[in-house]
């Protein structure tokens, strides 16, 4: 397992035009991309901050995975994506360490990005990303 | 504001050893300090990942900040911390934009930084950190 570094750190938020003005005024950041992520029923933008990314994620609907962590949770901290050359051998390399995988494939991530979930039982609650290319 | 951008996640964690090892084992993780954060009721460990950095939080026992937010929440993402030229500068940036601080005034943190805590409040519910130093 070879990974980069931390690439973004993921926050659902209630309203995507309001936190995108909050994090514009209080941190400078600019908006680097903006759209949905198919099949999530998610409506994102990353943000940029200095040289990192924080991805801003809002819930097209209440059945959705980010509509019921709001429900659950409210807004705030939802996973940290780390960076990697390539995502499909770091997901072997976690499941042959034995941790448990949401996605076993890479699958397609905002701006060009191949993406995988790791499960957050996996490693203490935190709801890991592993990203490539983009 | 300024900010050159993400320092480290912070993670509430159970049991420190034990998070150490998961981290060391599935993504190459190095301990890169170790020890108590006067006055927190913290055990932190920073671990290195790539270039970047997760601190591992245990509580020192329940009647603490994280030892609340883990009876609360469980174990999870707990804060994501920005690295600035100079906290205090950062801190009167917040102020005069109208965010809630939790900290008017830096602190020592972990291996040298000086640091302080916005309010969840400022930032959608996203506990943040501003760290300079180290």
């Amino acid at each position: 397992v070879s990974l980069r570094g931390i690439h973004h750190v993921g926050v659902a938020v209630a309203d995507l035009d309001e936190a995108i003005a909050t994090y514009e005024r209080l941190f400078g950041a600019t908006v680097e991309h903006r759209g949905p992520i198919e099949g999530q029923g998610v409506e994102a933008a990353y943000l940029r901050i200095g040289v990192d990314r924080v991805e801003l994620l809002a819930a097209t609907g209440e059945d959705t995975p980010v509509g019921r962590f709001l429900a659950k949770r409210g807004p705030g901290m939802h996973h940290v994506a780390f960076e990697a050359d390539d995502v499909q051998t770091e997901l072997g390399a976690f499941a042959a360490a034995g941790a448990q995988l949401i996605d076993h494939v890479p699958r397609p991530g905002l701006d060009g990005l191949e993406t995988a979930f790791v499960h957050p039982d996996a490693l203490h609650g935190v709801l890991t990303e592993v990203v490539s290319g983009g």
